[in-house]
């Protein structure tokens, strides 16, 4: 009974749970008699490129399982743009391997991908189902009410948050400024989510700086030097590609840093160079973290929410694509907030594909570097479960 | 029955665990009714300098439960070290409370300063029982099989390890070298763990730098390529303090980086020189993760074992100076090691004090920057169960 073949590639930065949607895809299409073979692409798209091609029925059944709850991604992942001239080449790979249902896991270049093998396909008068899975932590695509990725590394941020605001408080006397660095890139949705474990006006993070609001480093150690004054010590969020009003790394605009008499421009992180900013200006000594891939990665610290949905996106594209959707993505609709519901929907490629979702006006605060209640209320179901938050001994005064 | 009261300060580094052990010290001097009044120093011996001190019995009594799994220092941590001076004002601080037990958690610094507090009762004829507890992420005290933090931070670095390897092997084709900057004072056992959870020749971490073994730029580009010759990716794992022959941080001593224009020196971390040593010299994109403050505060990745023990020599501390023993520091001797079983013991302060223990040449491995089966051995048991490890699709090849 079988129709054709269904191939599968995951594709952009790695999370916590693209492998979950990897298994919803694979075990939706391993269950259905009208698929033949189940293919996997390595790296993404360059896999089909270059034939390199592994066939995902011979992996024993059970290791989908624990394959959903193992981060990064299962089959390789990439950032490879097609050429023009490249899609000819996918065609006729498609056709070698039988293949009629393409799945493809990533965020907007990937949508990007998948909308022009479908076009490509058409074109060419071959018969093809491409329905693609959303997955950035960025949490950037349009037409869906969040990303897979997105709750985990929020779950992830909003903890580490907490815990590294205890110890700048605790050690506020040796380093009193702390500045976490968080990726995102041109939206600030992770460094807002540092946010939903904060309780008092106290507690960290004091300051979030997003990419969508330009970086003014007066401002900055205005406040930098406001909240030292106020709570003795200072939490502040950056996402790491903070641009000044110039539109330009702040980092690189410095005049310090802009030039060296060997010609060697050294590329300093935004946190790091924040820190140097922090010492040179305001006399307080400032240490950063930067966890990088460790916060996209954190399987401990995953959100079950997220989890649960990236699987189910994963299936929904399969099953849709069996059922003879083309050019589609896979969507997550919110249909109540309290308690959390969502499901899966279906939406045109060509409306996600190269777009992004920045973070709103109304997430953020009117006057100050932070996030508005609106954005908790919005962040706070998909990170599944109450935010990490501690307790404090009572003899100890709240700064 | 009070034959006094009893007093505890938390100093030094935070670790996820240092409030278990100061839940020990509490709960064991509030169920003796030789003692009278608990207080708490705020930000260490400094509080008690500045009478900055608090009433512990104040606090709700199942404050202590929720204190034992909250990371940071709940009374504050610091890193004052006293002039002697001062020594007077520490005495009658001590009578003025009618303080006769003094427990003090920390690391090497810490353990000098009970030292010297309990050398100046003792010449002032004051009668004090002074006791400190370990605490040291560096695991660099000596006289211990241990310290308390580091088989927490162990956990946590040796799980991230597995995972950003699972990441950096995803996304070769993009970032194929990936470096982890971790805490280390002049010591690498945080960055030695990191190869707990490694079951391949090809897993992470390919490569491990401590400050016990110079640092050689030659030699570590060498290693990389080497590395990524084999393996087609590269996690190399650095102590934050790497030093060159010369003794000096690698970053200072780089010829591109030594010197600018304006006279200022940027004082960039060793991950962040050495992904930039990656992409001038070998042409390959690399990228760092410096966890920070994050790697010695997860409570969700906390060791059961530390956790358990840090409340045993935090117990064990109170009671030894009840019992009448001074000038001491609670150690753990391993009993055995499968199962493993530990218990805690006294070690006399000045044999402690200011002293470090390296790692060891056997836990080295002799040929190449990583470690032995010996020192696998010896970590494994702390973090409390096995490292967590991944699954992988079997038609991937391994690399």
């Amino acid at each position: 009974m079988s129709k054709g073949n269904l191939i599968v590639g995951q594709s952009g930065g790695c999370t916590a749970v693209i492998n979950s949607s990897l298994a919803g895809v694979v075990e939706a299409a391993l269950s259905s008699d009208q698929v033949g073979e189940v293919y996997g692409m390595r790296h993404g798209i360059e896999g089909l490129l270059t034939s390199d091609v592994i066939d995902l029925r011979r992996e024993p059944r059970d290791v989908w399982r624990s394959i959903r709850r193992t981060p990064s991604a299962a089959l390789g992942s990439g950032r490879y743009k097609l050429r023009d001239e490249e899609f000819h080449t996918i065609l006729e790979a498609l056709q070698r391997l039988d293949v009629r249902y393409f799945v493809y896991i990533g965020g907007n270049d990937s949508a990007d991908t998948a909308h022009r093998v479908s076009l490509a396909a058409r074109q060419e008068g071959y018969e093809l189902y491409a329905v693609s899975v959303p997955k950035t932590i960025d949490n950037d695509l349009p037409h869906t009410d969040h990303c897979p990725g997105y709750g985990s590394i929020a779950r992830f941020v909003s903890t580490v948050t907490q815990e590294i605001g205890l110890d700048t408080e605790a050690m506020r006397r040796v380093d009193p400024v702390k500045i976490l660095e968080v990726m995102g890139r041109d939206a600030g949705w992770v460094a807002a989510s540092a946010a939903l474990g904060r309780r008092r006006e106290s507690d960290a993070p004091h300051l979030i700086y997003v990419p969508e609001r330009p970086f003014s480093r007066e401002g900055f150690l205005r406040d930098v030097r406001e909240c030292y004054e106020t709570h003795g010590y200072v939490v502040a969020v950056v996402t790491e590609t903070v641009r000044d009003e110039s539109g330009e790394s702040v980092a690189r605009t410095d005049p310090v840093f802009s030039q060296d008499s060997f010609g060697h421009r050294y590329l300093t992180g935004a946190a790091s160079y924040l820190c140097d900013l922090v010492a040179r200006e305001l006399g307080l000594r400032a240490r950063f973290d930067k966890p990088g891939t460790i916060q996209r990665m954190s399987i401990a610290m995953a959100s079950p929410v997220d989890l649960d949905e990236a699987y189910t996106v994963g299936r929904h594209a399969a099953v849709s694509a069996l059922a003879g959707e083309d050019d589609r993505m896979v969507g997550i609709e919110r249909v109540s907030n309290s308690p959390y519901v969502s499901r899966p929907g279906l939406v045109e490629l060509t409306s996600v594909a190269n777009q992004q979702k920045l973070l709103p006006e109304e997430y953020l605060d009117p006057g100050r570097a932070h996030v508005s209640p609106a954005f908790i209320e919005y962040a706070l179901p998909l990170i599944g479960g109450e935010a990490t938050t501690f307790p404090r001994l009572h003899g100890f005064p709240v700064g």
